[in-house]
């Protein structure tokens, strides 16, 4: 029987790429409902594709469009209700989580409640709610799968092992478009330069934060909660080919590596055919063409935003939830030319100053915060 | 209780650094019998850190020093029936079978009726007799776990991992001591530049291997037998720094490695305490440290051994056999000064080329085809 999914972000890269996976495997895998933000257009032509039953949009404008363009069969609903809905859709056994931003959050821990499994690609949904959405899954019993190529990798390294024998986690690093730039040339760049990655082509958010490695520094947070290792035993390594998509280190100083090119489908499918590996048509790496791989340590001064990150991390409650929330608003703020690069880490580090973390207990505690981070980095000025 | 284990070949490389592995978890492991060969000295110095009630060696001479020097309690044998009493050791679980060369094979066999798990470091156990020693295992259901830091990367990467899923495996090579020589310069390069070996510090014959990367197509040849896999899919790639041990494809392209510092007891204490890992105090791997690792082609024009041994496999029978004993006398024939480096191929050539091969029905098929190889090697004129 084909496994029945539903996907929040279907419109996006990470959802785009779990439906390549799932038109490749029609025998095995079922979309059963899909959510997404205004891109109706391509809503529409998903669903001719998927015949999802239940569909949901960021707007009622968008849902609007999808509505008069299919039949009347497909329920088609909108907004943060809307995308619960899908989340809780009770056709599907695993939901990909993978909208962008802290919407994820709600949506994951809707569809934790409902016993899915989740195929985790939403940052936010670990970094501002990690504790509770962790509670949460063990309550459940549910799965949480990672799917970015970095987690993915950790998690296959964990393959077979007795968890108690891991001494370290080392998350590589591309070190996004700006690795090569000092502190000078930094102050200057611009979000057409930002959104060059090196080797991933992934959504805006997400390549700014590549190049002022906060993803990476979000990908150390989301580790701490996924692998319930020490921030201590997280070490981040800059690796320009983005080969060796990270990597385990065991009590005997063995280290389990997982490798590739660059391609989403193969951690996506992973976590969807998990603990099967299915075979798929991506490219084989072939390491003697590569030829070289590098390995250097993040220079925290030129990119102090990974080090806000463990700070954040290590602080706890509610700071990691405030130094992804000041992150969103910086980084939207360089995007639309109001601040240069440089100024999203000071907003970063001027939010986290003014911020008093208080204990994670419910979701409520973590929306407060963000909305508090959020107005306050907006108004943050820049020098 | 302590795991029990005898070890063929305790005075070599691998069986000293086992003995280290074993002294550091005096509460997982106890040594039960020792086999060596002429080094009585050092026989009796393990004997009094680790008293073993049963010693083999090699000769009369060196059992009758051991005899002299130890307890009457002490129940010491000699020569080949000496060597199989440890294997069938009645006290021990597990063999570590690391003698050299093919006196390996009898003994390997003997301890696989015997029922025990099998540690294998003794290459020539799988090239000559791999079809045996595979289907003897499988019948009596004994475990075959590899030693040397390939195969035993390859065993971690398969860890939890479906066998069916596998696409590749790529063994990976430091090059050996001459990895950057023309076959001009080879012409005249001398024992004493053959030994020393770039990464690792092992025996004299596997370290002449390594110059000729015989090393790595005997590798090649235990690996099909091992992990059950076509010659068709094993791999061979050149990386000098030796710090991949060596990788797995899996059918999503997926790829898992092992790495680390060059050191012995990583894959001996695995064997050993598979399936778990214990602590040990090896050196941790920086990658930021090593900076650059490479990856390149081998090169088997400069080096035909590895060639021959695909050749020798994919021919199946006795061919093995064949090139394994008759590269054994061309080493030795090396190391004594009475031919030159490039002789070695010459010889595995020649035999290769005289001989028919049939299929390995038994212990007896292996023995004759090893004498036959070994005087034909050692009569063989070289130019």
């Amino acid at each position: 029987m084909a496994k029945t999914i539903a996907i929040l972000g279907s419109t996006g890269s990470v959802g785009q790429n779990t439906l390549r996976v799932i038109s490749e495997n029609p025998e095995k895998f079922r979309v059963t409902a899909l959510a997404a933000g205004t891109n109706a257009d391509l809503m529409i032509e998903q669903w001719h594709e998927f015949r999802p039953s239940h569909i949901s949009m960021a707007t009622k404008e968008a849902a609007d469009r999808v509505t008069s363009a299919l039949p009347d069969t497909v329920n088609v609903v909108w907004g943060k209700e809307g995308l619960e809905e899908i989340a809780r859709d009770p056709e599907s056994e695993m939901v990909v989580s993978a909208v962008v931003g802290s919407l994820g959050l709600r949506a994951t821990l809707a569809a934790i409640d409902a016993g899915k499994t989740i195929a985790l690609a939403n940052k936010e949904t670990l970094v501002a709610g990690g504790e509770l959405v962790m509670q949460r899954a063990r309550e459940r019993q549910v799965a949480i799968l990672p799917v970015d190529s970095e987690h993915s990798a950790i998690f296959q390294c964990l393959n077979g092992e007795d968890r108690s024998s891991v001494s370290r986690i080392v998350l590589t690093a591309s070190g996004g478009a700006f690795r090569h730039y000092n502190r000078q040339q930094l102050k200057d760049v611009t979000p057409e330069q930002a959104l060059k990655h090196p080797n991933w082509a992934m959504g805006k958010k997400v390549t700014v934060d590549s190049a002022t490695l906060m993803n990476k520094g979000l990908e150390v947070i989301e580790a701490h909660w996924l692998f319930d290792i020490d921030y201590r035993q997280i070490d981040v390594v800059i690796h320009y080919e983005s080969i060796v998509h990270s990597m385990v280190e065991f009590k005997d100083k063995a280290v389990m590596a997982q490798l590739g090119t660059p391609d989403m489908r193969v951690p996506i499918q992973y976590a969807l055919s998990y603990p099967d590996r299915l075979p798929l048509a991506s490219e084989v790496l072939d390491l003697t063409k590569v030829g070289t791989l590098h390995f250097i340590e993040p220079d925290l001064e030129r990119f102090p935003c990974l080090a806000m990150a463990y700070e954040a991390g290590k602080t706890g409650g509610t700071m990691p939830t405030v130094l992804n929330a000041a992150n969103e608003v910086g980084v939207e703020r360089f995007l639309n030319g109001s601040i240069p690069f440089l100024g999203i880490e000071q907003v970063i580090e001027r939010v986290m100053d003014a911020h008093n973390p208080v204990p994670v207990r419910d979701l409520e505690t973590v929306e407060e915060a963000e909305q508090w981070a959020r107005k306050l980095a907006r108004e943050m000025p820049v020098k």
